[in-house]
């Protein structure tokens, strides 16, 4: 499985509506409004990086009121958890 | 329990072994080294704020190399999973 | 008591009218516009990290022309005053 | 009596201690180690903008193991309380 | 005199028009547009730190389409020309 | 030649759209929607920075729903390829 | 062919060296030091996506004077050149 | 004459001895210690901007205890002053 991490902001006082668009879509394994410099994580997983390109690129950018997103890769060689 | 995700950012070159450091603390249900513009990853829970607290102070930021932590707060009553 | 500092982005121009929004909030202790990075400083305080949510979530966030915050949230253990 | 809001980034595991320095300084009105983007706020009063910059360049940025400020100056003619 | 450096960010497309409003500011003695990471830079100088915050809240946020602004006040005290 | 590579926020949704109007541009030397902090990267060549202004001024900027660019000027004393 | 875009920030006066250092690694298409908020920009490209992560955290990263570095993952269904 | 503005950080309790060694430099037609997010801002002017880079590579960037830069360039068909 490959995984994202999305860190997004979105027009405040839209977290709740957008967190629960995002908790509809299947691949979203965790999805959090946040204090601090976000304001809303996601954690999306899919079988392939074409299908995670496919949800990032028309499903979560795409639900409106969401501005911007910054996303991490995980490297998975490096080990972890 | 109470969760915080971290986002790590270290010394070049240290990332393997830091993570290897952080994969030994039992609170951290998840670490990955990331590529994106922040080093590495980590979800930690602990069942209180103050447990949390202590192990951020004390545990998390002590690691030799790790040079800068952004920290989110989930805000529960927003909702998601 | 619970406290949180909120450092806010506006819509330029509205910085007078979001303050004095601001200082209708009981809860808010100190509110200030300021030069530099961020256009509005915001100290709060509740007794419990619950009420804080609410104020956070359902008032500040959804005052109009607010665009974003960045929340900073106290670790008592370190000490200070 | 003029004021400045001021962010610290400090070396990891060095919290506690710069901490306990500031709280020294007695134009120093608030300090408190925080979660977040930056790792300690701090308040500071003092009569004149003079004595304030004096209090910055020779006392708070020479702190040991302090490595960057951010420093919000207040408008005091938006008012706010 | 006080100065102060605003670094501004605008509506793409906006930056000429912008720059010909600021341009009208007697109290700017610079502007120019700029690449990087902010779009415009203005250098303002007037004879007390109120007539600035004056023209800062009233005249160069007010432009419409100017985004974002960071203000640098300089530290006379530390030399420099 | 001259060359500036360009890193571009734009709103959500419309990338697709975005990097099809850059690539009608033909000093665009590549263009690629990005994960990570940016949403697209442009690499843009022209004969004189004269040239090069004017594409990015009444270009680049003014394609709509384009909200940002930060801009890198290459250092070509410094070596490299 | 799997591509990376990395920005780079390293220790000030070092950048001619490093990028020197860069210029020797074979996958890497294209680097240059820049003027703006990154210091070395760097195209690289390698057969797979883990050849890449090895590149980045093996040579890369490990390059004495390297500080930070910012990723950009492209994604190619987006269109582009 | 070619222009560029360089935004500073450094390290702290530095600054007054490297504004110091910035004032020692001819082409620098500008340069203050600074309240915000930057702690140093220079103006640097020379006849061509290959004589701008040499200045920025060889003595800015060079000078000891100087962390990073973030450079701005003119954009002079935009109008200004």
């Amino acid at each position: 499985m490959d995984t994202l991490y999305i860190l997004i902001n979105c027009d405040l006082g839209a977290e709740t509506q957008i967190i629960s668009e995002l908790a509809k879509i299947p691949e979203i394994m965790e999805v959090r409004g946040t204090y601090g410099v976000y304001d809303i994580f996601v954690k999306v997983q899919a079988p392939t990086s074409g299908v995670l390109e496919e949800i990032v690129t028309n499903k979560i950018r795409r639900i409106p009121r969401v501005r911007s997103t910054v996303t991490l890769t995980p490297i998975m060689s490096q080990g972890g958890r």
